[in-house]
């Protein structure tokens, strides 16, 4: 009865901020730390890795596109899949020498906003990060969709999988998330999402909107420090996991 | 007499390129390839990499300020010792990352620009910088200016010293290079350019403009690619050094 | 029997240059300026508004899209019509500005790379740039393409319309370049390229490849300076056309 | 009895934001929007003239170096004076243009960060800066420090000044601002700031730390927006000027 919580963090730029990373890294056991394209900087990544393991929070590096004022949420047309393993290897081989310094390890890569998005549904995109992985360490996990074709990639290319669920977002056939433009696709209600999500971790399954279900162990919950009232759901949250018997930590 | 040639290459960005990559690449033993901070991209690194392993270039990381339209030139101020060792850091890892992509290894580091100057005459400086080579690969050798604060730092950190000499470049009494600004520091003239060269590598010692000198085995010559006429300066010394006898090969 | 010859000019950016802009400055009569989105940075501007001016060339924005890395040339996904028209009055703004620290005066706008083209197939977009030229100067001229959303959205908005044919290509039956990919698309032979720019100038029309006749006044022709043997295709046209009795003048 | 209170707002970047600009811009009468270069982008420079627009606020250019990570807080070297110039003059439009959009009328420019510094004791700096402001528009008023190099430059140029002083700062002799560094030089104490703005506003003098005097018109009291606490203190101090007589409004 164990279950990763992880967030993505370290998202701001130089003077700015983004969320509270500090309330944060005191509820996840897992960080996916943003490598400098679409958010981060070089002293935000050493200080985000210093604090997680202070808290003896387990890091991975967050890749996304090379768009800063995007936020790496645009899907940027005409890149190659070359391209893309050169931008994932560039930025996970950069958060490895920063938590070098601070002589902290890296557990895994997690992909950031549209690049995600794409590799969940484009199976040579998920396979050109996978290599991209591979090649910096092939001991790095994947954190992965399960049921997409990140998943595949991992399977495909013999890395581990970290199965992660979303813990306030639905899910469609495929799998991949239910598009926030969709009515209902994001639960704002608390208790709702601490049911689906111990749900989820206790069965070990996915549904979708439309009642289809995957059955997989989940590995990690995603949960949101960005937006108000984030850090005191997932604080609920973590509270609602402990109290029904989970300890959390990393699956690294 | 083996001699490495190195040259400061894969600074283009984006559309833009600089100097003749290639070419030089057909010349030198070793290529220090830029990082995306002061010049530089995932692809251009990448690319160039590539280039370097099919002409059994030794490749190593030449990272700069984070300051694209100075180039790296600019001494920015208020840099404290860990920002330095962390951008360092991530712009060494990051080529490390890019190098496995294409199953290349990086040999070495060398300072760009206004960092290089800084790290010549600043031991604290310096020995950040070598903290962070040593925190990503402390096999990695420290491409250092003899008699100055970099070859000071590889010496107390432990790092191998590869003692680097400027082919076209006078030096002050500290050994640091003589400023571009004073008259005759920079050679232009292919025959004295030659003539100095083969004295420094056959004697092992630089001598200053004022006639200190210091003996040092050398241990790789600069060579510049990219103003006009560059290369074939770069070909004419590596031809003679050829003829008097010398190999050229990278230290690694 | 006047005629005006542009090309797309201060397309460097920091340390990096790109094409040969005083050569080209020596050919025509009109310098669209890279306003520091796609290209250009503001000494860059500077130092081509002086050039220009010194040489009685006009000059006028060249905006576009905010993609340094991507030179302009990757549709940016999700911009709004909003979002276009503050991209391009900013940049028309800035150069207006730097135009007045030299004492030159800007005369029209035309949009680069991947904004051009969607422009040209989109008129609610070609509109928004035209708001945007007409908020920040409304004798300022549009340089559009006849027969596209450019000059439709001219037209509407009662701004002077620039006639704009490309030396070097073919068209489409909309009245757009045919693709780069397109086998003969570009024209790389100097004779047809000047006997076919004079054809259009002489007769005031063009004609696509399918054999489909646009009649419009002819009011600039744009070279290009970027690629080699660029400038001396550009001279050649210049002197082409002023044999066959063409003024080469801006039309401003 | 008419005073302007102004702050410097627009100062979020892409995803990213800083200070509360819409509480703040209840409060203000004069807002300085970043240009891009330190912070803001161009959707963020229209929002922020919007949002000024509909509550009456007059707008300026805050215009800093080119240099986002560092907030425009670091003296970049080796800038010339025309460089200096340019960034301006570039800023200055790009505002302009972009605030013509929205149908509002930028009044004024003022230096942020490093820039203001600088200007602020380098009476070529400060020249160049009125001469780009001059440039771009002569009737907009320079906001200036009196007493410094900024408050000269004005006066030679003939361009209208704007008397500024600052809310939470103590005054060297120079009358620059005292170091941050020094102890007391920010005034925290709500009750202190307030009895201080109205002995210098009532007065018409500004008294440094040591006790010297200089006796100017204030034409604006500046009043941060961007650190916890900052709203709250901006709103006594109107408040307390309002019940004092004062009525708040941009000198413009």
């Amino acid at each position: 009865m164990r279950i990763d919580l992880n967030s993505d963090l370290g998202e701001g730029f130089g003077p700015w901020t983004m969320g509270d990373d500090a309330a944060m890294l005191d509820i996840v056991s897992t960080a996916n730390i943003a490598c400098g394209f679409h958010a981060g900087d070089p002293d935000i990544m050493r200080e985000t890795v210093q604090l997680a393991k202070q808290r003896g929070v387990a890091i991975g590096a967050h890749p996304g596109y090379m768009d800063l004022i995007g936020f790496g949420r645009r899907r940027l047309p005409g890149l190659s899949l070359s391209e893309v393993e050169t931008l994932v290897a560039y930025q996970v081989g950069a958060l490895a020498a920063v938590a070098a310094l601070e002589g902290h390890r890296m557990t895994h890569v997690k992909t950031h906003g549209a690049l995600g998005n794409v590799c969940a549904d484009d199976d040579d995109m998920a396979l050109a990060v996978g290599r991209a992985i591979k090649a910096v360490d092939p001991k790095l996990a994947f954190m992965v969709m399960p049921g997409t074709a990140t998943a595949r990639a991992a399977d495909v290319l013999g890395l581990t999988p970290i199965n992660e669920i979303y813990a306030d977002r639905t899910y469609a056939d495929t799998f991949n998330l239910s598009p926030r433009s969709e009515r209902g696709s994001v639960i704002h209600d608390p208790e709702l999402l601490v049911k689906r999500v111990i749900e989820m971790v206790s069965q070990g399954c996915l549904t979708s909107t439309s009642g289809k279900r995957l059955d997989v162990p989940i590995g990690s919950v995603c949960v949101h420090g960005d937006t108000p009232g984030a850090v005191g759901m997932a604080r609920q949250l973590r509270e609602a996991l402990e109290k029904a018997g989970w300890v959390i930590g990393s699956s690294a």
